[in-house]
């Protein structure tokens, strides 16, 4: 009998390695250099939300990515502050970025035994966006490189991508399973694309990426982390 | 009798499309908004050796595009005003860049037909450094996103990344071309790799891009404009 499932499609970002805490520490630090600097009313959280707001409003022309998130972070600075943020400020906003592209990769629990384990029964496939140099960065610190027959680092997670991505491998986007963090570029666009979608919850999630779990599609699973991977797709055959 | 060539790359900024002199007015922007903040001895053209050093320095973590071009101007801007330079310069800055991310693709002369000649005798693939969404972006809008067979957006043109690429397509490294107006970066590095190149001058080459043409290697070639280019491969063979 045909196998259900032979290809595996990895997410990368908190997924396979940590990654949102640099934004978050990210994100104080520029709370705490701005703080002299914002009118009083401006508390961390609704610094937080203007920040987020240029994010979203800059993803069309930049893309996601350590690069485009430090330009919103300048941006936001010279808005919130109505441009009398120093120079000197905005400097350190630069090197926080910078800092940003040279943490060191840890990865996740599991992520290891996850991806060996599969490696030799499915094809394995890395899906990430971000900046193009940084994911390659990452990946080759993680050690995990060599692993994978594919990798794909794209400027957006939708149907047709997936569809594009995996129609090349064997089983079709029907015969993969996406396994992701996010329920809203790892799993609703891959099931949309016809395909299969595993979500493992990360602690930390960007705000952007939130979006309810599709319970109840056949083509939808969750697991409580990659320890149980797997298993699952063992079961589905 | 087998063919020599059977695939052509194509490099694609200011090889099919203008691209560096949005660049060059970007530059140009940035010395006149830095003018009135800037020590009297920092001219122009010093300025531009700066801005050429920051560009050089961070390409190892931002690699190419516009997003790093944008950092490493705010960087500058910071560095040769010692920190003085007014937050609202730096907003400028941030929109000149966005600028450059929106600028409409104008295609070079005979680039349209060039490519079109070729596609239906061979594998035409575009090998582009960049941006990935804004790469994306100018490849849409160019209108020849369809003639390509393959698309490849990197972060670097070195040897390894032309095996990898061209390995796939029929008649490998050995039997590829790759057209482009850097000799540091399209032809160079193909050649090294066991292929070809053609050099097409662009009279705006960027600095970091310039170097010696290896003049006398069979392998190399150099037309005025694309409008030679079907003529040289039909005389290859």
């Amino acid at each position: 009998m045909a196998r259900t499932l032979t290809t595996v499609g990895f997410d990368a970002d908190d997924t396979l390695w940590h990654n949102e805490r640099f934004f978050r520490i990210t994100q104080q630090k520029f709370a705490e250099l701005l703080g002299d600097h914002t009118p009083v009313d401006l508390d961390p959280e609704r610094l937080g939300d203007r920040l987020l707001a240029a994010e979203q409003r800059n993803l069309g022309r930049y893309g996601y990515g350590v690069k485009g998130f430090t330009l919103s972070m300048i941006e936001t600075a010279i808005e919130v502050t109505d441009a009398r943020v120093p120079a000197s400020v905005i400097h350190e906003l630069i090197e926080a970025g910078q800092m940003m592209l040279a943490f060191p990769i840890e990865l996740l629990p599991h992520a290891q035994e996850a991806v060996t384990a599969l490696a030799g029964d499915y094809r394995v496939v890395l899906v990430t966006k971000g900046d193009l140099l940084d994911q390659e960065r990452k990946l080759a610190q993680s050690g995990l490189g060599d692993l994978f027959d594919a990798v794909e680092i794209v400027s957006e997670k939708t149907p047709e991508i997936y569809r594009e991505i995996f129609s090349n491998q064997p089983g079709g986007v029907a015969g993969t399973m996406m396994v992701g963090n996010s329920v809203r570029s790892d799993v609703v666009p891959m099931i949309a694309a016809g395909g299969w979608g595993t979500y493992v919850p990360h602690n930390l999630t960007w705000e952007y990426e939130k979006e309810a779990t599709p319970e109840g599609d056949p083509h939808f699973h969750q697991i409580k982390d990659l320890s149980e991977l797997a298993g699952l797709l063992a079961k589905l055959g």
